[in-house]
């Protein structure tokens, strides 16, 4: 087999150790010199594919490439970019596979979600067809720990771990505060589908911490009279309450809390703000004093307190596509295998890209309590080993020291593409 | 000098390392027993004191009271609860005396900000009126850094690393993303007077990282025109930018940006939501993506990230209270004196509570950037020295292993006290 350069990208919404992933691709594919040239990244995602905007990791030294692994964020740049499907704009796809005919890849490795996988499998199918195959390879990456067949996603681990210490410490907080102040604190999450990074602030309590926390799940339509009904139990019970809410949460009529008109000052909607509306519906219904927080990007960047469970699987995740793609494998994702629980152990697996691409995965019913408004054991016994281990970036005058790449540009051969 | 009893009260809104100050008042005091006898706390402040309900913190482990270093909030419960001047209600201060004498307390340590320096600034006088002389001793407090005489104050070097380290990693994110999706980036942080906190967002940007910031400080009246014109420069050179807005900012009318009327136990206003207005302005002005964050309660609860100076100047000054009140001190608070930058040096100085209480120091002119959106090298010299260290907590089942205490209460003796 000849050498061939590969390409690799990174798609959507960046996370805690996408990075990480990026070092997991570009240490293998260093080690395989038989097999892999150049290591190319698309700047800005797969917009640097298609703009031939290609950025020569080569240039990157081994110290910068090892930093990846602890500097949160997409060191290339991202992009939220869909390719439309084959009958709508086959110019893309065609588009792609001449970048890679000119730049001689044939290794096509695409760091991202749902979306990202489907266009994967994409690239795979029309380079085949256009007697020009790549090997493509998708590497997991979500927040939302979305898709399928994997037992989890990078980047989720650190999330959660995020969201669990953060509900942990403004429990303790307004605990403090509650006998003469606030008694409510709300904090809102991301997730718009899946309650998985909700869940999460469940872990804030356990046998050793209890406390009163109140999730609101994508997947559970929000029900005020219950709701209420719930915060004041916890609060006559242990003075305060935590309610971690997602950004998902809609009413019975399928709107998004958020989207319920709460205007600010000037009359503007406050948009992506469901704490507030909650909150206020806390003080409406009950009274109550109240503090609220929206994490927002926090929780996705917050490498200083990433997961190692997340770290490690994100790193492997990317060293394993490479492996992969030497072994000649082709629309293929490597996955998470759990073995056990305790110890948590866990090994790399392979899922074929045709069932993985626009399969979202949701909370399994059985992790959320039967009120709606709590996570189980069983749902415990998942996240547990995912936000377990700290792996801390090293810092520098207070401040965590993140790498930031040369990211030089490789000369264009091609003409100009519109996008 | 007969061996007498202790009171400790934490006050006010809580932080990342008042139970440090805790951990370095008990420890301090227990290696006193020829003049410090049971060194009890108040359960929620001062209104423990009021209604005599004290807790014994003799029964508190060891490794208990150790553990306080690394636990955020408020270990012993603490109150929004100002006691008024002595015209108003001298009845609230005799009663304090009467809890006092019946519990043979001598010493009054406590533990907050510019209110209570107040507080604890009359409790000694009307001690002594009284014929019943306590010494008072303030221990500094506050994420606001507004204390003066004091180079700095406890609860603030956290809180401004939280804020340098999370606008840095949300700095990445937005940076990541900017190319097709979000270019602007809020983050609302506390400080509603003075603008130490917002200024330490200017932090995340450094000669080894340089980052578009733009601040909008309490102290600089909210200029539309120049803050859009000072967002779209940043977004035309950089790509991106990230906004730190203080919860306090006011328009040229003196209106908080985002007042909502409410108000608290001190009659302050309510606050939060500034940085969905501030989203709103940039949206509206300029078209740009954006993306924002209230970091609230998890700022000044974050003792997973907290600064190691900031823990150790959190102790030390818990523990100087006690040397002063054993050396005979009176209605004095100890206070950090800088002794140089590079290296960091400090001491434990002292000042006189009457020159401290109902004092409010503000960011220094100097500070603050001509055109009002950065921070100067000046204050840079001042806060990284702040932020410095790490000093993480221990964490199982990754999350952090936070101490709750026993808290048993003391056998009352008085009749109650209606506050």
């Amino acid at each position: 087999m000849a050498v061939k350069n590969a390409f690799y990208a990174q798609s959507g919404g960046v996370t805690a150790v996408i990075n990480a992933s990026a070092a997991g691709v570009i240490e293998a594919a260093r080690k395989n010199k038989l097999k892999i040239g150049k290591i190319y990244a698309g700047r800005n995602g797969i917009i640097g594919a298609l703009t031939e905007d290609l950025i020569d990791t080569g240039k990157e030294s081994k110290t910068a490439v090892r930093g990846l692994c602890s500097t949160p964020s997409g060191a290339f740049g991202s992009c939220r970019y869909k390719l439309k499907s084959l009958d709508e704009n086959r110019r893309e796809y065609e588009r792609l596979i001449e970048v890679f005919k000119a730049h001689n890849i044939g290794y096509f490795f695409y760091n991202g979600g749902g979306d990202s996988a489907d266009t994967c499998l994409k690239v795979s199918q029309i380079a085949k067809k256009l007697g020009y195959p790549v090997q493509a390879i998708h590497v997991p990456k979500t927040v939302d720990n979305d898709l399928p067949i994997t037992d989890c996603c990078p980047g989720f681990g650190s999330v959660a771990k995020y969201i669990a210490v953060s509900t942990r410490e403004a429990s303790f907080d307004v605990a403090s505060m509650s006998k003469t102040s606030t008694k409510v604190f709300v904090l809102e999450v991301m997730g718009r589908h899946a309650g998985w990074i909700a869940a999460a602030g469940g872990l804030a309590s356990d046998k050793d911490c209890e406390i009163p926390i109140v999730i609101l799940f994508p997947e559970i339509t929000f029900n005020k009279k219950k709701f209420l009904a719930k915060v004041k139990k916890c609060v006559n019970e242990f003075g305060y309450c935590s309610v971690v809410v997602s950004e998902g949460v809609k009413d019975a009529k399928g709107n998004f809390l958020a989207d319920q008109g709460l205007r600010d000052a000037f009359g503007h909607a406050q948009l992506g703000g469901v704490a507030p509306v909650v909150a206020n519906i806390v003080k409406d219904g009950l009274g109550l004093k109240y503090h609220w927080s929206v994490a927002d990007y926090l929780q996705r960047s917050a490498r200083h307190v990433a997961s190692k469970t997340d770290v490690d699987q994100a790193y492997a995740l990317g060293k394993a596509a490479v492996e992969f793609a030497v072994k000649g494998h082709n629309a293929v994702m490597p996955t998470i295998k759990r073995l056990s629980n305790k110890p948590y152990k866990w090994k790399i697996g392979m899922a074929q890209l045709s069932k993985v691409a626009n399969v979202e995965k949701m909370m399994p019913s059985n992790f959320i309590t039967k009120d709606g408004f709590g996570i189980t054991d069983k749902c415990r016994a998942y996240l547990v080993p995912l936000i377990k281990g700290e792996d801390y970036p090293s810092y520098k005058n207070g401040l965590p020291k993140y790498v930031r790449l040369k990211n030089i540009g490789v000369k264009k051969k091609l003409s100009n593409f519109k996008i």
